[in-house]
């Protein structure tokens, strides 16, 4: 048998990409496609789990996802994209993993609790949030994936997958399901151009992938510094200055950036200067990407046939999965 | 449009169905039949919900079930008899309903908290037990049914479904989700040999329709009668006595009958004759199912070609639907 190398990651499509996404978890996985085989879902249903009534903004976001991953060089020949509601095998499995996990046990996972404060729900949270992390196995089991690149913040949910696993393969004494194992993302996350912990289209505080270049500039031109750097002789902050985290992100020339750094700290180098560098960068960075995006874009029939191509190779996978979990549990007929 | 006469019932196969069964439900089946569409199905994957370390005793009990119906006069011709773990429409729109109930809600369903005590999950319920009520609407609506037979216990669970066909149809502006009506049936509930208020296996005080003539004998020996009638001279309660209570389910002579239950409470009739006449009562309603039994018991690969026949058609009809559903929704790719 041959090594185990999958990877299950993904996106719920519930508007585009951002450069958060970018850093965060797209660029690896452009260079993860080459050493691993990569299934990247795009999580239809699990948007729903919190967008319920907005399923015209999911569907619409489904293709949109799709033509940022395309943009920035996920290659389809290389990953397996996939939308999840195309994949019934997984609502499946989630059902016989629902049996295996107590009801107190979901109230008490940390990322559902902290998502629940967080998205508001207050005593109105839907089961299907409740549930998601159940779901979320049947994801990853459902493609036998043997790594998931996920951020600390989404640790509890792999620990409730390798439950899962274990749970179901000693009940039914078994070892068809795969214990998955976090990849951390090497790459911190990128704060919102507000300053704020996390860039997210809730916080309204994103450059997207797919921003044209006068709103690239308007929001770079906007944001959010080091609120003590009043006057340009005055020295500067660096750390957790949102426009230098970008520029380590973003910038390739390294030696500029370590200069500018040192002038900033020093003081007599003006946000201005800073940020059009950041512009510069940017631009540069996101024309290859829009450039490519403009491509695609002239037949989205094109991308749907890559996604149906990709979600059928999926059900293949899954599909098997199902059949050996069934015979593992003997319901078989 | 022709009228909606679509009912669904069904039963978890935990083990062969017993005279309880055939009294609250199954004898109403074979009446149904002729006037309705009916769906039975096998509900293995809700039998799941509180017996999933025994997928081996579920999977045995589809067949005896499925035995069971054609031997009492369920008609593979006129019902759609259907396995539902080989119905993924059903998983599929639980997943889609489970965001339209509220966490909350599930909790304070009656039927799943009467449920949780009898069962004793104290508090390791399983997520799948408490969602079950959820994935109950799936199995309802899939089939579009306007009908469904259910005893009074089960009410709160008929209004859960009604609660998401009105959540589902309002949300998404629709009208694809029908709204199911209880039948109640006309039949009592039979009470256990041992004078329980329930005839069920876990109270091992049933007896099956598939039981050996010299095991309903023995049971029927057995059964409790009134424990105040201790000689035979002494006038007898009929009322709440499980041999009366039986013969008047069973007993085609009504008019024997009523002297029998006249005799027993002016006194002077011993339990053993009523015994000994509901003994003669039941083996002559058994006979028939036995024999029944016995031919299709021969070839249960052509029971299973039935079974499948029947989920195929289900099939189409719940694929039916799960597309619509999603159409509702505006979730099509």
């Amino acid at each position: 048998m041959t090594e185990n190398k999958n990877i299950l990651t993904g996106d719920r499509p519930t508007g585009p990409l951002h450069l958060g996404h970018y850093v965060g978890s797209l660029a690896n996985r452009v260079k993860l496609q080459d050493t691993h085989k990569q299934y990247v879902m795009i999580a239809d249903m699990q948007a729903l789990t919190d967008h319920a009534t907005e399923p015209g903004l999911i569907q619409s976001s489904v293709i949109e996802v799709a033509l940022d991953y395309l943009s920035i060089g996920i290659d389809p020949n290389k990953t397996i994209i996939l939308i999840q509601s195309l994949v019934p095998a997984i609502s499946e499995l989630t059902m016989y993993y629902l049996n295996l996990v107590t009801w107190n046990r979901l109230k008490h996972n940390p990322t559902v609790k902290a998502e629940i404060r967080q998205k508001g729900f207050g005593d109105q949270v839907p089961a299907g949030f409740m549930i998601y992390p159940i779901s979320q196995a049947a994801d990853i089991t459902a493609f036998k994936a043997r790594y998931v690149p996920v951020g600390d913040d989404q640790i509890p949910m792999i620990e409730q997958t390798v439950e899962i696993v274990r749970k179901f393969n000693r009940t039914y004494n078994t070892n068809v399901l795969v214990e998955p194992e976090i990849i951390s993302s090497a790459v911190a996350r990128l704060p919102g151009i507000d300053g704020q912990a996390k860039m997210s289209k809730t916080l309204n505080n994103a450059i997207y992938l797919s921003d044209p270049e006068e709103v690239v500039v308007k929001k770079v031109k906007k944001m959010y510094t080091d609120p003590n750097h009043l006057r340009i002789e005055d020295p500067g902050k660096v750390e957790g200055n949102p426009v230098f985290i970008y520029l380590e992100a973003f910038d390739p020339d390294r030696e500029k950036l370590q200069n500018m750094k040192d002038h900033y700290q020093r003081g007599g180098l003006g946000d201005m200067v800073v940020k059009k560098r950041l512009i510069e960068v940017l631009l540069e960075f996101l024309s290859p990407i829009r450039k490519k995006r403009k491509e695609y874009e002239k037949d989205k029939k094109i991308i749907m046939q890559m996604l149906k191509k990709g979600t059928s190779l999926a059900n293949e996978v899954a599909n098997q999965t199902l059949k050996e979990v069934k015979q593992a549990m003997g319901i078989v007929y």
